[in-house]
């Protein structure tokens, strides 16, 4: 019945496209930056299917996934897309632009498919997937579903991102977006929150520099809010 | 003058704390789940800082930067985060809980600051960083703060969740929590959001059953909303 893995990804590549290892977390987060202008190389079919496998394996609360992603790539899809992001370059030259969505209603409709087959993998019990259901959805709706799905969405995002750094490529999150622009040019429901997007493929010119951050004790609070941070 | 990385990390351990190599970003996103209960083993020092290290180092909307992180490793202290995160026990067993905040003020105070130092550095020019301050502030201050801060803050999150994942411990990404309570526990200001709590130790039990994820044609859609994502 249940003997496999439901949507774990598979065939995932082992390596960067030119055989290199992936990059390990530490070497990415360090030297990524995000890419002004992207070279209109594709990104292989087997990377952007690894990306975004892994990006469905996210976590969300109670495993509701309140996400939904367009994957834009027909060049005049991406240049309509431009149009409606402020004209950014970077959305038209890039050979992929992922829109992410968070969906503030359609996890009431999919919570009872999502609670059955968790159980059904041992994930709780078949008998109190109903009392299971009732509490997720009053918890989740007592919450601001703006706030929720904007929180949640962040996650696959991420995921994504640093899914595609780890196979070697180039991203540019972005936030400046009209978003009733790109909910009408995309055909997006009502109920859905435009968050950002995810341009990915591979960098024309080098990094931009890096512009810093704050030193740790400046953003980081030890026990409680204003003790700065100090390693022991 | 400024020859030198600001802030970049430093001193980050090449390999798990056994001498394992860093978990693969493929490896970590497919295996990880999220922890009920933790063992009180401590997470070392400098993997702790290694982890803060790459948080910080994680992208936002102009460097901006509007997050904050609360660093709660007393007990007398997780215990108090455990009452107002409706007794979670594994607020007060994991060794570290990190309680990240979103910012919807300070990030105005601190623009000047974060501009000057990227163009001494070389991102823009010090003679128009009064005009890109203006751009960057306008711009964010557009958009619902609530929404801003919550994206944002789940990116450093998110890259913190993966950096104790790829030294090999065990997390809890949490939304459940008393927000009031927590402000008003953690001395923290009536500005800050506070969006998630990020529990990091060692897992007392083996991992929890997968539950599964939606398949990637049920939440990826190809060029335009409703048109399911087939892999070419």
């Amino acid at each position: 019945m249940h003997d496999k893995p439901t949507n774990l990804p598979a065939n995932l590549p082992a390596t960067q496209p030119g055989g290199e290892p992936l990059k390990p977390f530490t070497q990415m987060v360090v030297e990524r930056r995000a890419t002004t202008n992207f070279l209109p190389d594709e990104v292989p079919e087997e990377i952007l299917n690894a990306i975004l496998q892994l990006g469905a394996q996210a976590p969300s609360g109670y495993n509701l996934q309140p996400w939904r992603f367009i994957v834009v790539r027909g060049e005049e899809n991406r240049q309509r897309l431009q149009t409606v992001a402020y004209n950014q370059p970077k959305v038209g030259q890039a050979p992929v632009v992922i829109i992410a969505l968070g969906m503030k209603e359609e996890w009431k409709e999919t919570a009872d498919e999502v609670f059955r087959e968790g159980a059904a993998r041992g994930a709780g019990s078949p008998d109190t997937v109903d009392q299971y259901k009732k509490g997720a959805i009053d918890f989740v709706s007592s919450m601001s579903q703006d706030m929720w799905v904007n929180r949640h969405t962040m996650i696959a995002f991420t995921t994504m991102m640093y899914a595609a750094e780890a196979y070697g490529f180039d991203t540019a999150p972005m936030e400046g977006f009209d978003a009733a622009g790109v909910k009408l040019e995309f055909n997006i429901p009502d109920e859905a929150e435009v968050v950002a997007l995810l341009a990915i493929g591979r960098a024309q010119e080098p990094d931009k520099v890096y512009p810093g951050r704050f030193p740790l004790e400046r953003i980081f609070f030890s026990e409680r809010y204003g003790e700065a941070w100090e390693s022991k």
